[in-house]
């Protein structure tokens, strides 16, 4: 750690006047300011610790408890202006989303999250307070999900990127792959459709209401617990819809090689999805149409996932349709329109 | 998926007669043609498989075996122009050193690496044989430590990023930590020391002698089983070389509550180094002293480790001073020069 250059401190301090600088140094302070080891050790004091942390933070690696003899693993990365917006997610809003993302992929193993390795390559100019803020997020989210943060890396890129691995438990289940859906299965969800692909829609219009939807673009809220409830009630096959229902539900019907048709009557969207496409409307943005964003949007976390017919399932898993012999994804027999999601197309 | 336009077969072309393209684009294609699901289905087919996996890529996350009830688990980020530079390393080269940097870590924590997670940020035009080459890369480095390719994620940055996880299996033994050396125990380490600092500074220097210090730089070769190895012969604590021999060996001293002091007499060059020191100082780039890239070089990945007196270390492990009361690192009972890495130093 060296003490803070003047050009590191202006560059926290663009819209301040020069007579403030000297004061508002200490909050204003950036990245380089406080060097690699200050901001892992500021992350880690934020980070939640629980009974499955056997070695926490500060060593070569961590250690943490797999008590059935396997450890659930996946790994996102979130880079800006690609995955998240400055101007439109509060370093808070990006630490949820980061860890939501990557937890609910362990949910949808019908797995516990516990824990959660973060990697972030940051600008020097990046305010401390923003990497403070979202480790404030990322632990937020941690606590939802009942997972610790138990690692981390921290090195500078000119573009900020977040790398989030997650981990989980089975606590003795077999987890639910997607693979095994059967035709006769019952097709049911658990968790918001289309709101994210709306509320980034109410963002790009520049619509300043905090609507659900935008909320819900910013930080996803996935159902964790419902992914070991759905292999308790015998689910056959899941996944967490993160490009769109009717393309991960592809992943679904092509893995276990069936086909899902889905039931026009039973896709119905929410009343707060109803209310963002009404105000874009409302707004000259010419919105796609509810059924659209439900179909196609992506980012929400929601669980789908194939039961069989005879279980009895609760409120929260909305049945949407039915596994089929055949190939792909239909609404009411018909070709369900495309549209997930590619970073690259 | 989508049909590569125009300008994406270009960006991989800047150097090719115009006439040629249509033949050429095949084997110049680029991330923007082949997509994200068509990169991490290249990244997947050269994944490296082992009886730890249960459960390999492609659902919505992997599943390892933890086989004592306990996982070890390290994450890593490598930046393009901080952490190598395309003009010195091949894509080859920064999947062996992402892997490598990984896989020491958990071998530092007397365990054996099992499974790696790696994210991808890539340029949209990045060719598709970089990131081919860059998983044969990754694969043969796993394949010499024992561990599997079990997930990824791609995404596009204008930053070439890569995120890697790696977990371990402590098979029931104790981890060896940062914080158990004792006043008396001795100081050994295990693998090369400084290479990697003399190589970087003969690529700056721009040599183009294939020196084992280059590749060393390049390619660091982390003795994997000898973190296991150190346990059996008790290690009362351990960590690998990462940013420098005297500044890791002040996070043994500090957390263990001691002094570290080596022996000036035991710091012998290797004679690779040495022969570094001169290719430099013949070619007039004015290098550091073969002694000071041993105390200060990072990236080596070398093991470092405090054991008993008693014990009859095996030739691997060279001893190199003395563990102390008191607090820092010394050499021949003065102050150790300082200069390890802090990325935003």
């Amino acid at each position: 750690m060296r003490a803070p250059s003047p050009s590191d401190v202006a560059a926290g301090l663009d819209h301040w006047p020069q007579k403030r600088h000297r004061t508002l140094r200490a909050v204003l302070s950036t990245i380089a300011d406080i060097g690699e080891f200050g901001l892992i050790a500021r992350l880690i004091a934020r980070s939640p610790q629980t009974d499955d942390v056997l070695v926490g933070p500060g060593d070569d690696a961590a250690i943490v408890s797999a008590g059935d003899g396997r450890v659930v693993a996946t790994t996102d990365l979130l880079v800006e202006g690609r995955h998240f917006r400055r101007a439109w997610s509060g370093p808070r809003d990006v630490g949820h989303k980061g860890a939501a993302q990557n937890l609910a992929d362990i949910a949808a193993m019908a797995a516990r999250p516990t824990a959660l390795l973060v990697g972030l390559a940051v600008p020097a100019d990046l305010p401390t307070v923003w990497a403070d803020e979202f480790a404030e997020g990322l632990r937020a989210e941690c606590v939802r999900a009942g997972a610790a943060v138990i690692g981390g890396d921290v090195v500078r890129s000119e573009t900020l990127t977040i790398a989030i691995t997650a981990l989980g438990d089975l606590a003795g289940g077999a987890p639910v792959l997607r693979n095994g859906a059967r035709p006769g299965d019952v097709v049911a969800v658990n968790g918001r459709l289309g709101w994210s692909a709306a509320g980034f829609a109410l963002l790009e219009a520049g619509s300043d209401e905090h609507a659900p939807c935008r909320l819900a673009h910013l930080r996803p809220s996935p159902p964790y617990r419902a992914g070991v409830q759905a292999a308790e009630l015998g689910a056959t096959a899941m996944l967490d819809v993160s490009d769109g229902l009717v393309q991960d539900l592809g992943h679904i019907a092509a893995d276990s090689a069936v086909a899902i048709d889905l039931d026009g009557s039973l896709l119905r969207p929410a009343p707060e999805l109803v209310a963002a496409v009404d105000r874009l409307t409302a707004i000259g943005a010419r919105p796609c149409s509810a059924r659209h964003y439900l179909l196609t949007g992506g980012e929400d976390h929601a669980l789908a996932a194939t039961f069989p017919p005879s279980v009895d399932l609760p409120p929260q898993w909305r049945v949407i349709g039915r596994v089929t012999p055949g190939t792909g994804v239909s609404v009411d027999g018909a070709a369900a329109l495309d549209g997930g999601w590619d970073h690259f197309s």
